[in-house]
């Protein structure tokens, strides 16, 4: 195993503490737990109450903390009185605290004389030793084995080994907790604690969203008998031991959690008693095997510079353990359930960013995400309703219902391009995985019931032969009203040629698929006098000058920190990729003369405040060639969370931009389009200077495929039954069998 | 007395309750009492906590509730966690309740036969009779009377009068009570109650502002002993008395009121012991007295219509309640302190539509409001700097420090007008009482200060040779992102153009001043194509359709209830008068068909949802003749909280509307310019249909005037010591003395 399988935390930093907890978060899709620390910090109380506002997450100040826990189920959502519905934080189900010397063990105050903490991404383990020194004198040797099951996705295992380089009485604790807050909220409305058996702890809550989730924790070491210590919110059971110089002692605990949700209900306790039969490490072994299975559909391998290849793997990693495998009344939150920043809620990131991996990588587990919004339909009628239009509204922040959750109203008002491209994501489904049925079955009223909100949202101005669709927000969310978006604009004629064409199996009138197709194709993209360069908006270029100059006095921080709002509304900066994330989608649509028009007007004028914008300009400064550029901003996507001297992944992973990553791998470097983009599979790589070499595999229309990308050439081996037409810098072959 | 000069309630209506409640605040400038019952009504707590959200106030659905209330005193703020600075609402301090057969007063519940509740707007004094049959058969008559002393300003009187038709026993209870919030909020980090001598309570509230209020009540009744009952946050004086058939009970109530913040720090028992000497009758009868001299200064005669006659003293009666008399700490609130809704702070208001009123009837007093925005300099400079600004920056809902307390930042960022608009308050307030020293001394570093704000916040857009002020809010809040706006920009020019003549003395260099001259001269007034129309700012007419006649479905309601605010942002409807309220402030600078056009285009938009609207429409549409539409709009506007069937006045009466009221009569009707319009009283009256007469006093650059229109002509009274220029009609006189 190299180092391009793991991420290493050596020595502890408080500072970095946060960053790790939500980069070393576990999870199997249906339990998701941060990665924080056995025995916790001190003066790190999980059970603060604060008033978080309604603000803007991107320039949000969150409390000053060192450490966040999580633990989070996909569609456990809680009902919070301002910000609106959000993921519930669950409680903390990880402490296993070891006390010697009558000293707790901790790695700020107490003396570590060896730290290292090691998140192995093939097998999804994560593994601590420590060599603590007690206060007393005591050499302790501690080593932590943690991993939540990708087989038995409901428990988290975990083990600790103690050995001590003198005879010492141990004590341990080990405990559920769910003394904590989501976002400073308390959303239980009951818990309820109680000893299960001699060695165990069931703890039940309930949400203020009506969910029951229980927790049941058995502990076990040899030769111990554990005492049940309760209080109001939180229980522990403790054991004390004497254990001999250099004799280890193993402590294994096992939890396994449900909720009121599951379709299939089982007992925890049923889930505990089939682990029961089979060790530690076998249990470790089968959750690996399981992981390993899963990479193989989709490892990325990157030769030449192992610090992107690390960056790559880890985002690979977040992404296969936050799908939520086979359970499509959820998706994915922007954090991929690794911190409760975004309150755990669907936003377009799911079609734009997510879905391609799936699709190119596990199609069956793509579909998951598709359904989501089909099974959500209903939620988005009365967001509809609610500002008078007919048919269906996507949310911009969804709960598992399809309710907007968005508190900042300018957002959940303006941001209206989510729901074309939820559309856009359905179709994108549809192709890739040659199902033109799903358009046509499950999709249809979907398609038809957004087309029918579009035609009541768009204007006719004075004087213009054309609808206009006015004050909006693209991609880019400094023009936060907007007439015209460019990105918006396509995106929704997108939405609408499709309901024209698939519109009879939704329920359209032929009057209204042929005013769907009248208004897809009037749907004007704005564009600058030379016409050659396309504008975000209308009047995009009469905005002021952004002064970044004199404003901009700190580049490490964000623009929007250093400037109020009203300066980034009225300016021509950008916090991401808009024109251009919209000719990336529409390849065909604009000449090279005007994708490079389009990047050298915004590029000067885009902050890259959003974590959103460094993979989609990478993608395209592949396609202009521009390597030294595309290679910028792979560095800067690819460490984002990874280099956790930024800190980025404190409040958790950014998902979409690991997700972007890939993007930027495969249809950056390897150049490869779309099903959208292409009828056949379409290469054009190019790699970085460094990189020796790109390979990863794909499902190409349901044919596993595998591409090997060096500096000598391009290998694509077919790893289907049947041939495969492929074109690679614009040749044509025709690929038998292997 | 005839009926237009009071407002009768009767009989007792639930629903109207609130209406009352705001419309019959009593108050003296430094203390107001909302107009609640003394006995209060079954079910309505007033200690309900609630989260307010920090939305837009003008479609705000406050909670439901039957009563409110509400004692304020001026500049105690305290601090809401989500909304920002707020006026506290302080301990109720009008509990007087008779207690008849075991049965408790109780208007809703109890058999009451007769009920009348009179406002007499002259002397400020609000009375209310009933006869009550308790359910054991007892007919008892009850009075109440009660006034907040314009001689004592931190006193409230009461008096309570009862009268049984046979022989009876009673029981009174009168109480302090500090179980209240402020919207939903409790500000109070400490109160302490306690017995004061045999017949009183002493209540002390700290708030969460740092301020301490003292209440202090001393209640007597003849051969009354009083028993005190305390509880955490309320004390209550209980009595029972027999009382004989057909003598009367007279129970008085004094209570005197003081805060940590007062400048005369005065003992409350001190003031109650000057008030011991005097009977009730005296104490009113002073306070009566100081009404009258009040009303001479102001009062407005309208002959013809009696609804058009109350409503003007009712809104007289308002604006001479809520001034805030030498204390220029403090300013008015949009509610004048009938209610937090609006949280007490000080709006664009106090300057356009306030001050005028007190200009010319007052000037001493309008001082104080001139002053308040000098004084809050040091308030408005971290404004600006907290948004990159040099200079200063008025907030746009400001506390008694000047700071920004708005939480809806679109509003708070974006409506930056008051800024020019808190300038053209001082030079009307110098113009007016003939003080240009004014506007040189105490007032030029303001002046200077927000110019060099507004110096930076001008943009110069690429190709135009003049700076732009882009992304701003208009009066017309449904526009609230919109560049150059007209009616901002010419304001800007005018506090720019003041700033470069009187600069020096404000500390600006001459380089400075000329820029300033230079950027008052070239800010653009947008206009269409067609150059006649004044557009709003550019590109209104590029806005939607607002398609009135399809979704305005209820016009009672405003529109802004029945669309999404996203509809109203790209849409040209308007909320209020904005060119309109321009072409009003400079007549001189647009021609009649310039005003003719504007009134065509932008009247079939605007919704009138802001209560501001009614008032300048009508002097616009007086401007132009348009009699009939002038008389629609003053009896919108002079309906509104007196007509209680609107309820308009449950959180509050309209303290803007009220001073437009005045605007109207006299700049409208009587077609008076302001002194910043003209340099010689100038009036070409205009009388609607109805009315056969409008009189009132001004004071005329110090010198008092008395205006008598009638259908026979115009009569100006010079009443001041030097001759008077005065032009009416266009025709020039000149009036000696008397």
């Amino acid at each position: 195993m190299t180092s391009s399988w793991s991420i290493v935390e050596s020595p502890f930093r408080s500072a970095a503490a946060m960053a790790y907890e939500g980069l070393f978060t576990l999870g199997s899709g249906y339990l998701h737990v941060r990665g924080s620390l056995e025995e916790h910090l001190s003066d790190a109380p999980q059970n603060v109450e604060y008033t978080r506002p309604p603000a803007d997450v991107t320039s949000e100040r969150f409390p000053e903390a060192k450490a966040k826990w999580g633990t989070y189920v996909p569609g456990i959502f809680g009902d919070h009185p301002l910000l609106g519905r959000e993921m519930v934080n669950l409680p903390f189900l990880l402490g296993l605290v070891p006390v010697v010397d009558g000293e707790r063990l901790d790695v700020e105050r107490g003396v570590i004389e060896e730290y290292r903490r090691e998140l192995s991404l093939d097998s999804a383990t994560l593994r601590r030793a420590l060599r603590w020194r007690t206060h007393a004198g005591t050499v302790v040797h501690v080593t932590f084995e943690r991993f939540v099951s990708g087989t038995r996705p409901q428990m988290c295992l975990q083990r600790m080994t103690l050995r001590a380089e003198r005879d010492t009485h141990v004590v341990v604790h080990a405990g559920l907790d769910a003394d904590v807050r989501t976002n400073g909220y308390d959303h239980f409305t009951a818990v309820e604690l109680s000893p299960a058996n001699a060695n165990g702890i069931d703890c039940r809550v309930r949400t203020d969203g009506g969910d029951e989730v229980r927790l049941m924790t058995r502990v076990s070491a040899r030769a111990a008998s554990w005492r049940y210590e309760p209080t109001a919110w939180m229980a522990t059971l403790i054991t004390g031991l004497s254990i001999s110089a250099d004799r280890e002692l193993v402590v294994e605990k096992r939890t396994a959690v449900v909720t009121s949700r599951d379709r299939q209900p089982v007992e925890p306790a049923t889930l505990l008693a089939d682990a029961e039969r089979r060790s530690f490490q076998e249990l470790h072994a089968e959750h690996a095997d399981h992981w390993r299975r899963r990479w193989e559909s989709c490892d990325v391998v990157i030769e030449g510079d192992e610090r992107s290849q690390l960056a790559m793997r880890a985002s690979l990693y977040h992404l296969l353990r936050c799908h939520v495998t086979g359970d499509a009344r959820v998706a994915i939150d922007p954090k991929g359930y690794s911190g409760d920043a975004y309150w755990g809620r669907y936003l377009w990131d799911t079609e734009m960013f997510l879905l391609p991996f799936y699709l190119y990588t596990d199609p069956a587990r793509a579909r998951t995400l598709a359904d989501f919004r089909v099974n959500t339909l209903d939620g988005a009628r009365p967001n509809a309703a609610r500002y008078g239009y007919p048919g269906a509204r996507y949310a911009w922040e969804s709960d598992d219902q399809g309710r907007e959750c968005c508190p900042n109203r300018i957002y959940a008002d303006n941001e209206v391009h989510v729901t074309a491209d939820v559309v856009y994501g359905l179709a994108h489904y549809a192709r890739a995985v040659s199902d033109p049925e799903y358009l046509r079955g499950p999709a249809a009223q979907l398609i038809v019931e957004t087309a029918r909100y579009w035609m009541k949202r768009l204007d006719q101005r004075p004087g213009k032969d054309h609808p206009s669709l006015l004050g909006v927000m693209g991609p880019d969310e400094y023009t936060p009203t907007s007439d015209n978006n460019a990105y918006t604009n396509r995106m929704v004629a997108f939405a609408l040629q499709l309901a024209s064409e698939i519109g009879r199996d939704g329920g359209a009138t032929n009057e209204e698929r042929a005013a769907f197709a009248r208004a897809a194709a009037a749907l004007p993209i704005p564009r600058a006098a030379d016409r050659e360069l396309v504008l975000q908006c209308d009047g995009f270029d009469r905005l002021a000058d952004p002064r970044f100059d004199e404003l901009w006095r700190d580049r490490r921080k964000t623009f929007a920190s250093q400037v109020p709002p009203e300066h980034l509304h009225r300016s021509r900066c950008l916090k991401q990729a808009d024109v251009l994330m919209l000719m990336m989608l529409f390849p065909d649509e604009f000449s090279d003369a005007e994708l490079r028009r389009a990047w050298d007007y915004y590029l000067p004028l885009t902050t890259h405040d959003s974590s959103l914008s460094a993979g989609v300009h990478a993608i395209v400064a592949a396609r202009l060639g521009l390597m030294d550029e595309a290679w910028s901003f792979w560095q800067s996507a690819s460490g984002l969370d990874v280099d956790v001297e930024r800190r980025s992944a404190a409040e958790g992973v950014h998902i979409a931009n690991a997700a972007a990553l890939w993007q930027a791998a495969v249809f950056g470097f390897a150049g490869m389009r779309t099903a959208l983009q292409a009828d056949v599979l379409t290469l054009r790589p190019r790699l970085p200077a460094t990189w020796s070499r790109l390979a990863f595999p794909i499902v190409w229309h349901g044919c596993p495929v595998y591409v090997d990308v060096t500096r000598g050439g391009v290998t694509v081996t077919n790893r289907g039954p049947h041939p495969l037409e492929v074109r690679v810098h614009d040749e044509p072959r025709r690929l038998a069998p292997q």
